[in-house]
């Protein structure tokens, strides 16, 4: 199984001022690869927070993702954080200045913008042919934007560079009663399958107590097969 | 500074299934308390996932909140998760049966019932006149279910096991114009100040770029004096 994490870095999203839209999206689109979000972290602006985030992952996951921090201002700390975290200096990449450079047409090149072109030396700059700002990857470690717009052209050039596995289907059925009334059936279903997960989802609509269940597997006939025992399950109620 | 952090426990997050809505909600009911959010993990609902995480981040941080995994359904492995990480066993509290049995109204306790009324050896519930389901306490970790508006009457319940700290305020100020710009002049103003951070958060509507600066401090006199200078900044552009 190819497993991947997430490091979500910034002081807005742990203020609550800003709700994180990467998440969901990375999940999903990993999931479409057969690579597995395994786990997320979300840390602070702070460098010894984001070098012990990305180094206890890397080890951990096949691949670790970041968003966040990479722009121009003073509490843009990712690049240096991430340098660190691999023992390596920072330095310009030279493709990266030509395309700024065109991008500003003999205007000058200030220290914000010469400051978005560092990036960890052993690390590789990816473009995408969704958007002109590239991510970046040093090891197995995939280096993003915070914004979801941007964010999300950056992966799309990050696709070629991913060791895809068995995609993992899903189905889900809504049943609109407490989970304690269908718990222990539910657990007899799940012990007849193996290479089959079922979760059960509570939540409260109108008031009323209901649960979404999943079932997952790689295996099609297998989800044919649950789907029937759920739908049964489900028609009880 | 009091320090808390999170763990979101849930599959369904991790596949990008379910958007996570506590982790706002939590950081902005702390931050009124003056206690700061500086950590989230999100893992699987996964026993060995689930105990790093709470065992890491309790040495770390004042508290522990997590989120999900307490109800009823085979797949609800929390609590017996938070018994290993603590090295205890679980027992049946004894208030809560007597406030289950009154909920049940001579209807039959069955076994997903009974299993929401486990909780670590050493823990507390924690009642709160929010909701009728408590939460519960077993040292400095926090424990609720993921339901937002269950998680949200939990927590109520937990106001009075807190600490209380000294409350940032923040003032937040827009800019329409690509952080680039503007960073070295701000990294300025940021040099200015202590006791004060300056963020400056980008983001992209309707196609063009701005960012929104962020000025966090307990000292309402250094805001004032600090927002003066932001506003001189944004008249520039």
């Amino acid at each position: 199984m190819i497993r991947a994490s997430l490091v979500i870095i910034g002081d807005e999203i742990l203020s609550g001022r800003t709700e994180d839209k990467n998440l969901a999206y990375l999940a999903q689109w990993l999931g479409k690869l057969g690579i597995h979000l395994s786990e997320v972290r979300v840390v602070l602006d702070d460098e010894s927070d984001i070098i012990e985030a990305v180094n206890s992952l890397r080890k951990r996951y096949d691949y670790v993702f970041t968003t966040g921090g990479i722009g121009p201002t003073h509490d843009d700390i990712t690049t240096d954080s991430i340098a660190k975290a691999f023992g390596v200096k920072t330095k310009i990449d030279d493709k990266a200045l030509i395309k700024m450079k065109e991008y500003l047409a003999g205007k000058e090149l200030t220290k914000p913008f010469l400051k978005m072109l560092y990036i960890p030396e052993g690390g590789e700059l990816i473009y995408s042919p969704a958007t002109k700002a590239p991510g970046y990857k040093i090891e197995n470690v995939f280096v993003m934007a915070g914004i979801p717009s941007i964010m999300q052209g950056m992966l799309e050039g990050m696709y070629d560079y991913l060791e895809k596995g068995e995609v993992v289907h899903s189905r889900s059925f809504d049943i609109f009663v407490g989970e304690s009334f269908f718990a222990e059936k539910l657990t007899k279903i799940q012990g007849r399958f193996t290479g089959l997960d079922i979760g059960s989802y509570p939540f409260s609509r109108d008031g009323k107590y209901g649960a979404t269940i999943v079932i997952r597997s790689a295996d099609e006939n297998k989800l044919d097969v649950c789907e029937k025992e759920i739908q049964s399950l489900i028609k009880e109620y």
